[in-house]
């Protein structure tokens, strides 16, 4: 078994991130974030995006928006944003509190700025296939965390299990995509499916994003496939500091026996989403500045 | 086993939508239909198209540009309807001749009028399960077949072999969609695919999107499976007066033996191309009416 590092290999990408920005001439990209509200999960990835631009050499701003704000005052600040030329990424931070509607937000980011993917445009030019639309961040780590470890995708059988925008459709879409990162067999299981088991196990390649602690065992997996789990759960664990700690969708311990590659979790897939964020708005940066 | 018969159920929809249109007051739907070139089976479709709206008592515009036209030939027509109040549907014809590029053309036409379905915005909407978006017209046939026909889809295996824009993934989207035409799991396989027959053999739905004439023989279907045949395709046959015939990419005869439910070439899933393409129509003439 063998444990994809998702910290290592974010780890590279950011490197190679910097490196690309030290030779750019001229502006810097700048990656702009709005959160609402004050969610401690919000508080925290916002911050981790925020310190790893830093950390490129990416300017960027954070916009803190009081929860409680408005509709139309939340789509002020994106579209001052779509309309600064400074700025080249923008990122609503969900889940968005109160009655706030998140695709509704993510559909205002201007789509040549909408490097978290999830915007309307971008979901179309992944189905379109087009290479100059953005991916969401989140199953695009998962594919580079997959092509990195040396593992093949084309023609392998991918089983997602979950359906949601953020990961199950948009990495379903990505995995059947043409060309060497695509070109799989993908079957998009969820809570409605049968047998669930049966289905899973003839994954040469399964990623859980379902959002249930582990609830991927070993029976459900077949020996020598490769596990990319997205889940982040919290459970209570009265031995720890804070009084829980974060598990997967996965079983680890058990799954990892039989698995050929296995993400943790924490420091799988959860670093990725910030590195691709990075990447796309660096990708979004050379775009705006040499328009096709 | 049961036939689909989709030229009955394509007029039951043709005539639901003579009866809605009937009940109008004021201005009538009106769909365009712009067709480049003189590609015979172009013309076909677009005559059917423009014929079944006038059965309905819609309006209708065909636009016939040359071979030869340039992009930006085309796009002024597409420009011009575009802002047409009296224009709420239009539809660019595939394929476009010469080096025109198709999917340039559809994210051309304005998504509120892409009745059509396969611009990036109505794809984007599928994505997010918008129900305000336009469905590609053939898998939205695929599932009104389907639903017709007393077949529940929630729960269901459905397997799509192929991965085009026009079918494949559009249809993939409409099956996981929450709600009682979706909520089945998914799986799409295309050339790429290992041991195939191991993969349809699974599909309680099977849909053939693949553009091979009789490719899916018997040993591919699960007996009691319902078997969907997207394909069109001419084969030589010196018996018929124009020297071929048309089938579908299922072997219909041995295939008919063990599903439950098949759908035949012609007959099957092309008439409800041309009625779900008349049911957007009126969708969008609603819409356009009342802006929410």
């Amino acid at each position: 078994m063998e444990l994809i590092d998702g910290n290592a290999i974010a780890k590279a990408i950011i490197e190679e991130l910097g490196e690309a920005v030290s030779q750019l001439n001229g502006s810097l990209p700048c990656i702009a974030v709005i959160r609402v509200g004050e969610d401690p999960a919000s508080v925290s990835y916002v911050r981790k995006k925020v310190k790893t631009a830093e950390k490129i050499g990416m300017r960027s701003r954070l916009h803190v928006i009081p929860e409680g704000t408005t509709r139309d005052e939340l789509f002020a600040v994106i579209d001052q944003l779509n309309a600064d030329p400074e700025v080249h990424g923008i990122l609503v931070q969900a889940p968005l509190p109160g009655d706030l509607d998140e695709v509704e937000a993510f559909n205002r980011v201007a789509p040549e700025k909408d490097v978290d993917g999830l915007g309307v445009v971008n979901m179309g030019k992944l189905v379109q296939e087009d290479p100059a639309g953005f991916a969401a961040c989140t199953p695009s780590g998962v594919i580079e965390l997959i092509t990195r470890s040396g593992v093949e995708i084309g023609g392998k059988h991918v089983v997602i299990v979950g359906r949601s925008l953020l990961v199950g459709k948009s990495a379903a879409l990505l995995f059947l995509r043409k060309g060497k990162e695509g070109n799989a067999t993908v079957t998009v299981c969820h809570s409605r499916t049968k047998d669930l088991p049966s289905i899973t196990r003839q994954a040469d390649i399964l990623v859980a994003a379902i959002g249930k602690p582990n609830f991927v065992t070993k029976d459900m997996v077949k020996p020598g496939a490769v596990v990319l789990d997205v889940g982040i759960n919290r459970v209570d664990d009265a031995t720890a500091k804070n009084g829980y700690r974060l598990v997967g969708d996965v079983e680890f311990s058990s799954v990892a026996e039989i698995s050929s590659h296995i993400t943790p979790v924490p420091g799988g897939v959860g670093p990725m989403t910030v590195a691709m964020l990075m990447k796309n708005t660096l990708k979004a940066y050379r775009q705006l500045n040499n328009p096709s």
